[in-house]
């Protein structure tokens, strides 16, 4: 079992390659919950993510003769940077394995931090069984991404910064996929005081930890599904299963809605980037997803920033649409000219700014008079968005809310 | 002419409302332009954006009098929710003036800091005149958003901040719209010490100081485009004109699509939101639109970081396509089942994500197998893009690229 002290002794070799991330007190969601909230932002942390500490941690421990055969990983997100990184940083040769269709600009970014990338197979279970394939062949350690002592305590320097930075704190909000960073944290925070409440989050698409922890053994789910790409994990592990029965107080689940909603928060208030996995703690936060006190301390810890920018737009989006904030209307306009200003008109009058007009047809055989047409608006809210819409029927138009 | 006394005189007074933003190193565009470059985040300054230093010195120098008639400013972004807030704080009442048009983001900001918003006009001028109106009528403080040497003091703080945090600067790099925010930060810079640079930026399509400067008199040009709304404006002003012949070295612009890319490397790299204004600086640094020396020191200035989520969508579209990471191509499929998996099939072998595909037809009298499809693409260049469209037509398809 991973304690405090293993922890601490993790600290100066991770410092070799992370740098410590700040901690900010947030009056946006300080006056949003009635807590007072402040931020670990590890989104700035090195590689974007969290996950450099405990790779630099476990390739910091390694034996001469292993760090010579050099290391392999695999990852189709945050690992491949991190491990890539701590590699090159120590003169370590890395190999790491990522699925075929892993996006290009993380490809890119793992091979620009040292790293050879070998591309295999059409998911996470495969292109980790190449990597153990590549261990054995090329007698290379393997760097788990998570169920491993060494890369818990390096994730557990967080925890460590979080209490130096944030004394007086009560909660701190962790997010939890394979279930290493709060393994890492719990460990280091409950060492230095055993009263900071841990809570952990998942996405309700993907929640393993909660059901594993009422059953009282390792639940695997069948298929995941979130937006929260980089905790999208069909169970925690089996030694990351044993550090969160013993040191977590609770796990709870945010929707991708919650984390949709609260990415646009981060962004819109905040000026920050956050990914969905990064989100969740402060989702949790937000949506109540646990209980709280009025004026409580809580650092929910904000994970990583690794964010595809084309998921962002659709994120944006899905939580602008959430917010009430985004309207998507389907109407067939009147057969008669001046059908679309009178809708346009009707829009104006609202308030409602137009993002966009889309008129479903091709230029061929049908008039604009009988077009079909999609109106995407920015609205103030839901009430704001019924309004407009009653209206738009009351001029004899029938309506299809599609977003 | 304001002078580095009466800037460090504002200090004081703008500490009441406004924070004092951080300075960080950056690797990524230190490694990118062979400088040393800090970035200055004034974005993340209360409001989002540098306004409020301004807005609190105004007010604060205000007689008791004047403080109890109020305020009226005109604006329709970051200058509102300055005047807004630094009133708010000092239990001034406030008035703002905001264009009809103003998205409803901002307004619901600026009447959270507790101004009364008044909806008026199509446009700024239009909301200004309006504002002067209510200023005579009421007899309130009309508060300018730049041309007032109370306000460019206030914004000069941030000068003492770069210098006190960056010794060592030898060139800043500052936005300018109206000339409020440089006027006060190179009379600050320039004050402590005449050797550090000041170099001003200005988007393309809304340039006015260099040709100013060039003529010897203020310019006024006679329309403005540009993706950077908070600098898009038709001339500096009077007092601000002086200042920068006075103490700026030399003025730049940038084009919106080095803003748009600019604005990307923030997202993904920095992970921070800067609004297009606010990016104009790191712009010219990144596409050496002044020259520097290796390791020369600079400060670009991240003034602001309040972007309307739905144009951050589009501007982060436009900045993959400059970047040659984001391909809209359109063709028109083959008269035979199976053609439009044999094009994603091309698209898929070169490793090209798809982002969406878009059918322009109607479900009605049009087949499938003559559909004109668009494709919106992946890819990781410009030259990945141009052999997967000589791939497409080689295999018999016409190919056009949209964007």
């Amino acid at each position: 079992m991973l304690d405090l002290e293993t922890v601490e002794a993790a600290r100066d070799r991770v410092a070799q390659t992370a740098r410590e991330t700040p901690l900010e007190y947030s009056h946006t969601y300080s006056a949003m919950t009635g807590a007072e909230v402040h931020l670990k932002l590890e989104n700035f942390q090195r590689t974007g993510a969290f996950k450099i500490r405990g790779a630099t941690n476990r390739i910091a421990t390694l034996s001469e003769a292993e760090k010579a055969r050099g290391v392999v990983a695999a990852s189709a997100g945050n690992h491949a940077q991190g491990v890539a990184l701590a590699a090159t940083r120590v003169g370590v040769d890395s190999t790491i394995v990522m699925p075929e269709h892993a996006p290009t600009a993380k490809v890119k970014a793992t091979r620009n931090y040292g790293a050879e990338v070998v591309l295999f197979g059409p998911n996470y279970d495969a292109a980790a069984e190449k990597a153990h394939e590549i261990e054995r062949e090329q007698d290379r350690t393997y760097v788990h991404a998570f169920d491993d002592e060494a890369v818990m305590a390096g994730q557990g320097t967080i925890g460590l910064e979080i209490v130096e930075a944030c004394p007086d704190v009560d909660t701190v909000v962790v997010p939890i996929g394979g279930g290493g960073l709060i393994s890492g944290i719990a460990a280091a925070v409950k060492g230095i005081d055993p009263d900071v409440r841990v809570v952990g989050v998942q996405a309700e698409g993907a929640s393993s930890a909660a059901p594993s922890l009422q059953k009282g053994e390792r639940v695997t789910i069948d298929g995941v599904e979130t937006i929260a790409d980089g905790i999208a994990t069909r169970s925690i592990g089996e030694r990351t299963f044993a550090h969160i029965r013993e040191y977590v107080d609770e796990v709870v689940t945010v929707s991708d809605a919650e984390i949709a909603v609260t990415m646009v928060y981060l962004l819109e208030r905040s000026k920050t980037l956050v990914e969905g996995a990064g989100a969740v703690g402060l989702a949790a936060t937000i949506f109540e997803r646990f209980e709280y006190a009025d004026d409580e301390v809580i650092v929910p810890l904000l994970s990583g920033g690794n964010v595809d920018m084309n998921t962002l737009t659709t994120v944006i989006m899905r939580g602008l649409v959430e917010m009430g904030r985004y309207l998507k209307i389907r109407t067939v306009l009147k057969d008669r000219p001046g059908s679309l200003e009178e809708l346009l008109a009707i829009a104006s009058s609202h308030g409602a700014n137009i993002y966009s007009i889309h008129h479903d047809r091709t230029s061929r055989d049908i008039e604009l008079s009988d077009a079909e047409v999609e109106l995407d608006l920015e609205v103030r809210g839901h009430e704001h968005a019924e309004e407009l819409m009653a209206d738009i029927r009351r001029a004899g138009y029938t309506v299809a809310q599609v977003a």
